[in-house]
């Protein structure tokens, strides 16, 4: 993550390596939080260590499983800096109690999948390991698939606008999306009795 | 939903039909969202099958309580569509799990009572079906009545306020609030050392 | 709460008597906020009630830990006005089911540590009374103590920012903050493979 | 303004009285503020005085033509009050010196028609009185009239979301309000290089 | 400004010299953005040079005189940092020509009460040097001071509010301020057909 | 803009085509806007005709200069459509006089160099046409690459967050940037009270 300052050389004044810094910050950010831009959704599935930048990756995801061996660490504060890459800024929204997301940043403390779940972190334990995990991950993948991916597309991003908007906010925003969106597959094939039949939309990954 | 593209006739622009649509789910938001507008707390009690508007429904009120057989889906996507009355708008600010809401919500998968637990949808599952989740919600109700109407109205419109405002823009709101509305006939009772009588408020149902 | 209104004197006008009590209010909201200002964390720990200002007071701290007897109420319907130095605006955004929130707050029914963890509002049932909620939030704050301060510091800072702000936003926050903040000694002895030694942060408890 | 607090009684508590007044001002504000939710543009031309209530009625109008002899007045602290039908929540946004808004705020000072220039609140002065301003707003009409009226009402509401948004927010916006708005008589009629035939919005007045 | 740093002493990490420079500035900010937290509204009359934090000073006040031979310079740049106590924070708010704010704050040329005029950031240009505008200023401060103080406070709480929220909040807001601030000794002047009395607001000068 | 719409083939659905043209448009906004990401400031110097597009692009610049023969224009309305890629999203935060905006942007009438300053959209008009005007905002160039870089493109970052945010989260903002940024070549140089020597930054233009 100091490369960026290296890049200014030796002696370049301490604001100059912040300038850096923060370049690459940014930079490393808009890597790790690619899940989100993702037109479809992102499963993360996890077993074993799930540590530091692990919890970056799967805060940026749409769901996320954990086999029951999975261990989780916050560990940034044992490096002496505020987890940058996406842990602190999704989690206090997408979780459901502060008390326990505050105690685990300031200690870096180790938490299991059970505690995961408490915490609202994941939506589902996995008894049976990194097998069994990506198995139930790919389950859900699949089925998620065979939906309408206009839907399915139009609901993360709908999700992700009402994370950050008001709910008055968002109902003004989904009106205007589904303005837009409505005609689809699913309603044609619907008003002639037949079942939908979705083609992959033909868009980049990202939007 | 598409009467009011039908209004701009056969064969007017796409343009037109999608302002229609835009003013018809306007309207549609508007109605179906009329329990947060309404002055007093709206409690929901359901038992059966709760599925699309349904939860567009329950989403706008203030409480929810299930009877144990209770069946939900958000099954927009099953029709083509993001949930554009409420749903989306409402349930990542209310819940606390935003993998298990995203999973719902892109397989409309059923769940259940529990699972509607687990998310932080409801805060009650009775065991009994539509009767006695109607009886418990019609006991809270009765709770509710016996308090201070200016409180409790107050108490509604401040925690919609805080949903959707910073804490400190909370702070304030609610400081200017109590500075028109600390007078009441709990404290005059409180000073004069009697019960408190309260008349209902001669307000409309809505603000 | 009304020696404001007083100040005005006997027979001023309302609006005065408003001006003074919305004085008092945010004076009052100040004081009980202090924890959130204060640059390392606080961490609640409570045994027996923790009614109306109780519940202030433990929601501007970072940490909650409630003995198994600890018995909540937010109480401040039953003296007829809404919650303002604090409750109503920390607690939808730190806990995991509005449902039972509103329901709370609405009816100022008593609720138990069980009823407090469901609700997210505390990260720890420690059995055993106020002694042993006492050593537990002791321990945390020992491990605490131990991290690193200046990375502890801005995990608050950071998360704080994180509850009030959009994940974009944050992001932006706390890659400006690292730029400045990431030369610390943790780093600086991981480099020179040593143990860390920290000192305290010279500056004073708030920022 | 009053009648909601009487419609409360005499010796009602003082808290019910501020309900209702507070529901009075949001009807108020509601009916004051209907040009802004007007679908199409709505200009206002004002000649001789503008005062008060006048202020917030052309505060939420689109575009301000004035005669040359209008004088303007915020005169609500004359009556010992804060404006608050929409004067004081419009005017920072939409004009260019808050010195000499708050200047005029403050004193309830009268301005002429070339202080309000200045300010950035008319567009035009038009010499001439009523009839010559009434003619210049009727010209202006005319020509908007003659756009496409999709174009116009899309122009409208982006511009009213962009008052209330930062760029990134109004940019998003403004990308899907064109996803469902680009297919307009307008381009069919380029492409086909004929003259567009706009037919008036069946819609209602507001969205 | 680094007065804090030095705290750390010699040789401390350089995070914790961020740490206490951060500090330092918030509290720099605190001092010099009094105005704004004044109750009452308070007027900046300018002769001469008005640089860098002279700038910051007035930009936190309610109105803005200069006289005629008043030069200005948002000057920071010069010592290589970007204005960090209100200069950057305010003016984008207050005035109305992005383009020449940018091209003052990226240039830290001087600029002359007549551009400042242009730039919308003072109300008055007062010919005749510092005695002149300090008059001007004392004039409009009595007017001020004859109009009730409680409309004249809060039509100053409401513009501050306004200019950070959108037009829909602060018609709550100021809906909300006025059920509690309605009943003045000016409206009961007027219905008792007398001359309104007002005394001081016996507050402290900060809310 | 409507190729997106083709790459999903003749007949798809009009919700996919949509979806393609929404995300055209994301990319068009994305291109357009590069210099708000640029690093140091983008002076726009304008002569001739600027229309449409030509208006979206001096928008997402810091200033704007304008020979006094240019003529510009809002003209989005004549094809049908709300100006997309960043004229409405940007107009309303950077100029003073709204009701101006809204008349040019509902009517597309061309404006001339004096009416773009009368709106506050252009800081200079130069006499001489393009090549005088070039000469100017070549002149500035020089000028604000005669500063520090750090402290240049920190006031250029700074002023962008104030644009969207409010003063106090701008404040906290610029707080934190400086906590990072105040060690510079124009700070020791000034300490050693020797002329300070700047060398261009080091990272790629866009941040």
């Amino acid at each position: 993550m100091n490369q960026g300052g290296l890049a200014e050389g030796v002696g370049a004044d301490p604001a100059r390596t912040s300038f850096s810094m923060l370049r690459d910050v940014k930079e490393f950010q808009a890597a790790i939080n690619a899940p989100e831009r993702c037109v479809v959704p992102v499963i993360a599935a996890v077993a074993g260590h799930v540590l530091g930048l692990g919890i970056d990756i799967i805060a940026a995801c749409d769901v996320r499983y954990a086999a029951d061996d999975a261990q989780f660490s916050i560990m940034e504060v044992n490096v002496g800096i505020a987890a940058d890459i996406g842990t602190l800024a999704h989690l206090p929204k997408i979780t459901g109690n502060h008390s326990l997301l505050r105690e685990l940043a300031y200690t870096a403390a180790p938490f299991s999948a059970a505690d995961a779940a408490q915490l609202g972190l994941v939506s589902r334990v996995v008894p049976g390991g990194a097998t069994a995990v990506t198995s139930a991950a790919l389950a859900l993948a699949r089925t998620i698939a065979g939906k309408s991916p206009v839907a399915v597309a139009g609901t993360k991003r709908v999700l992700l606008h009402a994370r950050d908007h008001t709910v008055a906010e968002n109902l003004e925003y989904v009106a205007v999306w589904n303005a837009a969106m409505l005609h689809t597959e699913s309603l044609a094939a619907s008003r002639a009795r037949r079942a939908p039949q979705f083609k992959p939309l033909r868009t980049p990954a990202k939007l």
